[in-house]
């Protein structure tokens, strides 16, 4: 049977967290957090059951949630939102990003994205049926340079994907960087769609900053946000879309036909998370730091090059220095060679050269659990 | 901007919940049901939490679910499946849906409904790309005339996307008709997509017959199933898609870029749901016959001539010995006019006329509920 997706097979984050299991290693590939998030969170889903909350929410989400991502943006970020109609709940984050490709772009249609891209922007934009335009992030740090991507914007240019903090390098666009894709934006008339899933996961420098929020960018910008991994319930996939109602609203649209709503009682607690006081935002964050650390000098001791990350929680190291030149090979092999699981950057780029050296650990596991990953590791070298 | 849906509204039960939550009205609109599902199911869900089943799930679904999923399908209707490769778990039925007609259908391609069709059923056609064929169901029984489906079948066909129990109608299709629309899809080597998310609530006459289980329809046929409407949790979204790995994978694949997978904790519980005893399933069919009994005799006696299904829990009333001509300007009047809502037909049919009278009410409500809608519409003649 013709099918639209070149691939079928399980994406890279299914095969790698397979093969984890299958070698009992350390799974640092698929980014999901190994203890559960707050308490109060969870007691607070468990209450919602109790309650009753077991039918359809609103297809853009319950009231009070809305509420909470609009309070939560301008307490944050001083973006002011409307809920009722700037606001829409998603089936996580991944529904989010599909809803936007397939409602705002199509055959003719090219959307920017920054490469190595997180491999459901591919996929979807080929869903969607346009053309995927990848941006070089640069080695050894994947900075972003901003003539690289004005290059990249041709009269068929309908979006700018980005994503900062950029998931696989951790990379956090600065400011002045920031501002350069704003002109660029509004310079082509272009949509944004940002991808902010890990906005309060930025370890120094300034802090993160919404696409949205700076000059002329309200207007064109869709904001994708993450309850997964913001509150550490990535299964529970609560995401949101914000931004302008013209953006939403099609979104909303596309999205009441994938999975209509969903997660009655988890909308619940998690308008209840949004509420949480600043601590434990922070809390999480210096915590996650603290880890990059650990893993980041492990990955040194065992003879990688790391590369610390400003944001997300992903490591990415350089396997040159062991002599490794193929970072699926050394993934595919990794479980079994030292009990430990991570991702190739290659599966990320459309020409797979640039990406080969390098592999993607995360570290959102507890601290006994990277210790125990670095202890792995070291007998590679 | 472009967008790829024609129209960026809120669908039709979205429409009606509002104007019923609005008014006050008995809401006989959107499908879903006004008590929990088994109380056992609920613990189980609040077990699942409590145990810290907080993280993303296999994409496919929980090994356990997809057993669950299998045996169900083993012990109701005697089909084999492997839950590791003819199983996958979707957020809703919905999911399921959009996946499979991404996945398998795209320019070029026809799908040929029954008509009315469920809404979502034209949504994601147009989302793949492809053409809508509608295949009338006749009032005032809302038959299929196979010699029509067969008309409909063009060298373009890729897809018989059939749904028995019937929504909106409540057509639950004859053994004979099922055979007829087997030997179709075996004829002319078609995809079949079976959505039987109410295969457990056929009133009287032969059960329900999956087409999978027709001679030469398992390797063609994806059956799309239901925890939301099987066990009455609508706002959980845990649906499923059954059939051959040639079909399960290429859906697997898109839907990992969907929402990628959801509902962790519901989906342990929906795996014990599936193993309750016999007497649930047969409960619940046996209780929403009575309540179908009861609506149907409200809407005779408030003037409407009721169509008593055989299957779903919607009965179709047609509204002209009211003196009522267009269902959609009934039902957006009802909720102010007499305090019920119900969903008309013709927004379900690519040309309207033919639905114009006729409008769907559930009755998938306490008794005390639909005894007191019986008693609103009463005033209406
Ligand atoms: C949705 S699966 C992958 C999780 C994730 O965001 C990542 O590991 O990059
Ligand atoms: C997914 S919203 C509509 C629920 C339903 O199945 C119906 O009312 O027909």
């Amino acid at each position: 049977h013709r099918v639209r997706l070149a691939d079928t097979g399980p994406n890279v984050f299914t095969e790698m967290s397979e093969r984890a299991a299958r070698h009992g290693a350390v799974n640092l590939g698929q980014g999901f957090p190994d203890t559960p998030g707050p308490e109060p969170v969870v007691a607070s889903a468990i209450a919602a059951l109790r309650a009753g909350h077991h039918q359809y929410p609103p297809v853009p989400g319950l009231p009070e949630l809305r509420r909470a991502v609009a309070d939560h943006q301008r307490t944050w970020y001083g973006i002011d939102l409307d809920p009722a109609r700037e606001v829409v709940v998603t089936t996580g984050a991944s529904e989010a990003l599909a809803a936007a490709l397939l409602a705002l772009t199509g055959p003719g249609d090219e959307v920017v994205v920054l490469e190595p891209y997180y491999d459901a922007y591919a996929a979807c934009v080929a869903l969607a049926g346009a053309a995927l335009v990848p941006v070089r992030l640069d080695p050894p740090g994947f900075t972003l340079d901003p003539a690289a991507l004005r290059r990249a914007v041709t009269p068929r240019t309908k979006v700018l994907l980005v994503n900062s903090p950029h998931n696989p390098t951790g990379t956090v666009l600065p400011p002045a960087v920031l501002r350069e894709v704003a002109e660029l934006a509004r310079a082509h008339d272009l949509l944004v769609v940002s991808d902010e899933v890990y906005e309060h996961l930025v370890y120094e420098g300034p802090p993160h900053q919404p696409l949205a929020a700076l000059p002329g960018m309200a207007e064109r910008t869709l904001t994708i946000g993450s309850a997964g991994k913001t509150f550490s319930f990535t299964g529970w996939k609560v995401g949101w879309a914000t931004g302008p109602r013209d953006l939403v609203e099609p979104v909303t649209a596309v999205k009441q036909y994938l999975s209509f709503a969903s997660g009655t009682p988890f909308q619940h607690a998690v308008a209840d998370a949004l509420r949480l006081p600043a601590g434990h935002f922070t809390g999480l964050r210096d915590s996650l730091r603290r880890r990059r650390d650990l893993l980041a000098a492990g990955l040194e001791a065992a003879g990688l090059r790391a590369h610390t990350p400003r944001g997300t929680y992903f490591v990415t190291a350089d396997i040159r220095p062991l002599g490794e030149r193929d970072g699926l090979e050394f993934c595919r092999a990794l479980p079994a060679r030292c009990g430990v699981a991570a991702i190739p950057h290659q599966v990320f780029h459309t020409d797979p050269e640039p990406g080969r050296p390098f592999v993607r650990f995360t570290f959102c596991k507890q601290e006994a659990v990277l210790e125990e990953a670095v202890r792995r590791l070291a007998t590679l070298s």
